[in-house]
């Protein structure tokens, strides 16, 4: 929850400040740019704007235009492109089923940012693929029922695997941290938790200071960790579940999503809500 | 509970000290300022009399008047004023009405400072909103009940939020760390715990010294240190119950505070005062 | 217990080797000054003598007193005066019986060392009041009843808050962790827990250096921890008993101590002596 | 799961920069010395091509042979030969069936890379044999069951000895604690125990970190580290099971296989499939 | 167990080489001296020879002669005399106790060294009295009936407090530490627990470097730590009973020792051995 | 288990090496001197050539004798003799037994290295007696009957003394430390123990390693941590029992070996093989 990074606003001025040495394009909208940037600091609105005009140079363009944006955006955001790499298409299929998990499950959660653009194409370090959500606007409070459908998301790339494959696979455990992180944040930090109450333990970011006894587990005895435990299990497990129903119902889109990965290997918003119009009756399956 | 910073007496003089190189309005009392900055040190002072001197010449005005102190006082005290942040409209409500829990549990506590002023502008880092409560004089000793109080306020926020919507949201947790800190002192460091008795366990305050072997929980058994994560979590759920009959005697005065504020966005002690008067017919009401 | 400091003799010494730069007065006996400074170092002896010089300069004395060493005792021992600190007039009564129960407790318990003088004056940092008590002599071993007598002492302040208030406040913190600490040494150092039987733990002194392995809790089981715990638990608690059964004795006394606290802000030996010689009829009280 | 290593299409591009200031025989496929070294990182590559370049200067070659940077593959990927080094005939059976073992169960395995090479000759520090395995493709993921089938390669040495002498030797610690890395990730990292669920707990990555909470156990509770050794135990003794089953049925192919490696020292993939055509009948025996 | 340090011949070589240099009284014979410094080193002796002839200098004396080295022999292992120190009389009696405590049990028990000289003059840091052992010869193998009793003369300092005043002092925490650590060696070290068996935990001495497993808690469970506690507790309690019996036995002579010692400051062997050959009758006693 | 030490081959060529400098008498055998050094390192051997010439030359001899490098052996690999530190008969007679169990166990083990010289004569620090084995071949790899082999020979000098005297002494210490080490590896480096399972704790060497989280015990539970404790307590047990077995059916030897070691100090492998000639008729005795 990071809300003292620049808003959409923010950024926009930030972008106008290092848009003043470049000639733009007349299709150039900085506030799409900034509207698609949310997150980023200063540093890195700088480094888009300086991306974009190197690959209008590179392609001997007279201004930067909207889509040397879009894919400066890309690179910073999602780290560059590494296109020579090759995965076999066990891999490669096994990846664009868990990213279409986790986009189906953000299309169906109401608070979830929307997903912009989908793609199995690894990028930078152990990113195999991505789901890119666009949220509508900066966020700076998370109620609880928000941070379970964040929960959800995060659950659907190792939930589809599991449907398809009836396993999972190492690729999820970046997204397994995540939820984690969230959940136990839920139980120690926010008091979402009815069995530990209204009570918040040592705060994360000051544990980085080396000596402060607030650092340390020590501050909470076995007993309360081993509720924290129960209850971040208890979290995640009942994530999983309804993430496992949702996914079951929408096997047909989950297919279809992941061929359409397999094919085209990036999938864009528009592409993404074509195929969500298409009828989803529930698929007989079996899990082990 | 910081009892060497300067009183108001010291306060003032260090104010005159200051302001000995300033034109004052003879609308200025010092002495008022003094009051109005408890626990500020020097530094702090300085500081006030210098972004006093500077909005008034921001200002061009003559002399320094009073009005140029407040808003001095409001800058340091919270932090500059961000009004350029966006907020969507139900974040907005939510730290309405987070503050107005906040202010409405002081002005119920007798040993509550008054409320001076609320406010739902972002400030500073992390603060979105603030209720500004102003001591009536310096404290050096804290009894078991004003302690509680302290509680109370500090979940009045936290309570309002789960009244209105159900749910709390993350904008809680500062208040729920300082809630803790203070449930944990009461029953680790003042004795205030029948179940663990007149004992004190290592002072918080040495534990930054790195070898100190009181600075580590290795001085109390795992079996201590579960009886005090008992008792922290007792005292801060009945916080939480008293608190929400309060707020749900006051939900019309909650409502129309939460009104108010986002409305106006800040709401100074006269006019809560007037709100107050309104009659406070008990709500019925569901939370789940 | 400070063995190693220089005894009555010793100090006596070491002022007349700092007095030999100054003029006396007649009335000035050394050998008082080091009958009131036990447990003063060389530098604290020096920084006396000094101080005793500068208050007679400022006062235009031809000759250093016998009242310059006074203050100076009082300046150096428990830290210069700061008579101008404002307290409210609820938190100088909390004061005035905290100091009262602490000298009558010391004036109750035979191997107590006699008080002196007490104060509700705030001096220092943290100390909003003080009870002074002389030793009649210097003291190499303390008995396992000598040490509850001290216990006992250090309980006085807080137990006199509970009978008059009927709740503490954070006033006692200090108190405690001293109580805690002389507990802590009974148990785990000086084998005086039948519970736990002549065992004597890693030296608290010790445990500064970094690295030993007798610095770390490690070197006893949980098992042991919490009989240590336990242990301590139970002679703070039964100090308090004894306490709150002397205080309840005294209790004429004590309100008629803290009235006068309340109206001279010093109470010295013999005023106190004559105060307490009035008749203590039990009193009838309730105490929550 | 080094993922971010370069890929056989960049180990042959890295190959084809040092190849460009030798003169390569016409035999040398730079693309099949790639196919060899997965998993060598830019330094390795380098160190092998300069190490075939002596390895032919060496022998008076006017070209790089293939056989050349064969050696040089073994040299850098195994450590340097020690022919010098005796090892008696016990160990030397010992260390035959251990390997063989090894072999065995990769070929018995789908999922598992299949066996280059096999070797009794000690190399480098501690490794007293070695089970060279091909990767057919570089891997980004790998699944549930691949990860079963790696535990069991690993468990192979170990049981090859059991199965034959009743009794496990040394020599399988680092296969055991490699194992044991394996399985724990499984539980701690991946989310595929069912006991505890789709939780991620601290990145072990992150863990050399000095000061950071998370690198320590204590983020997690007693009984969460209890549910996790047993759920590592379960993995690595089922492991075990199955390839004493394996290994059982194998028993002719198991003897013939360390026969061979006792008679020639080293067995080639050739070898190894023209051994593992012959029938495999099950023995009858007795373990302890 | 210092097994290293010189032994008798040893020592009595150094002293000859730091003999060299001075000019010796015909009484003076090295071989005793050797004889009482056992446990000395060669810094030990050097200082020994060197305050030996400044004390004959100091006395104008035309040679070193052996009372020169006795009272060098007392200030370097025993600490500088401090006869200016004051005691007050209830101290010194428990001092005189305490030591006599020891002094009887040491006599009482048949592999404990011999009672050279007792004293209560006190000495050095924190050394209030002391009891002089001589060895009479160097030991390099401690069995576990000689721990036993090593234990039993650490206690009968404390005991004899007991048995006179029914209460102990904050005296016998030295005799406590090395009591304590003695037993714990035995369980942990030496395998002399037939709880815990014959194993070792990790060397103490080891202990002191930084980062070596061996020097953690961690090596081993909280269970065994508990039985190791116990086993530590037994073996003190046990250490207890047998000195209060030996004690209570020779009340008489306790009471004489004491009175002796109070009356002389110090008593050598042959006034000890005097005192030893009167009757030691059985008294009654009451203790706590 | 050191296996990258120079083997017999190695170490005769390095000092062959060292013995190009010097003049050999005809019998010297350097393979000799090789195979009674095993587990020395290049200094070692360099040490003992050394030490073999200066021998040589202070008996004024032509050239180097085989005597001159067993001399040297002996002080190299045990430390220098000291022939001139005193021990009391008693200790003697302790060591002689002790040395003696040590011996008689190795040579009632089919898999120990042969015993080529026993000793009472202390050596080196903390050393008193040693009993010197002779490899008859480098060993890489060691099965778990051998292990149990070694645990026994360690426990023989205790057991020995347990038989003789009824109680331990403080001598086993290091005996019994090497005896854990190789216990708690078997156990949790190995996969021995049938109730933790084929599982590989952290690898005791790399725990030097500072920050490491595999250096800290916390990665496995405390339930394993007991389950660790108590397989290591019943190998340690065993071992004794069986140790037990062996020397009290070989008490007649024991005696002898004893008695021999008293008279001579040190028996060579010839004179003990005579010794162990004699009929061993067990003997009735009482151990408490």
């Amino acid at each position: 929850v990071a809300i003292d990074r620049p808003d959409i606003r923010g950024r926009e001025k930030i972008l106008q400040l290092h848009a003043r040495q470049l000639k733009l394009s007349p299709d150039v909208k900085l506030s799409q740019v900034a509207a698609k940037t949310a997150g980023c600091v200063g540093a890195d609105l700088a480094n888009i704007a300086n991306e974009a005009a190197l690959h209008a140079a590179r392609h001997d363009k007279m201004a930067v235009e909207m889509s040397d944006f879009d894919e400066a955006i890309d690179r910073v955001v999602a780290g560059l492109e590494k296109k020579s790499r090759v995965m076999n298409q066990q891999d490669k299929e096994t990846v664009a089923y868990h990213e279409a998990g986790h986009a189906l499950v953000a299309e169906s959660r109401p608070s979830a940012d929307k997903v912009s653009k989908i793609s199995i194409i690894p990028r930078g370090i152990g990113a195999l693929g991505f789901t890119q959500q666009l949220p509508t606007e900066d966020r700076y409070l998370l109620k609880y029922g928000e941070l379970l459908d964040r929960l959800d998301v995060l659950m659907g790339g190792r939930v589809a695997e599991q449907l398809v494959y009836g396993e999972v696979s190492t690729g999820a455990q970046n997204d397994l941290q995540r939820a984690t992180d969230i959940a136990r944040h839920m139980v120690s930090q926010y008091g979402m938790s009815s069995l530990l109450g209204p009570v918040c333990f040592h705060d994360a970011d000051a544990a980085f200071l080396p000596v402060s006894p607030d650092a340390t587990r020590g501050e909470y005895s076995e007993r309360t960790a081993q509720a924290i435990d129960e209850e971040v299990r208890n979290l995640l497990g009942e994530a999983e579940q309804r993430v496992r129903a949702t996914l079951t119902d929408r096997r047909v889109q989950l297919d279809a999503l992941a061929r359409e990965l397999l094919e085209h290997e990036t999938v864009e918003r528009s592409a993404l809500l074509i195929l969500l119009n298409q009828p989803t009756a529930p698929v007989l399956q079996v899990v082990s």
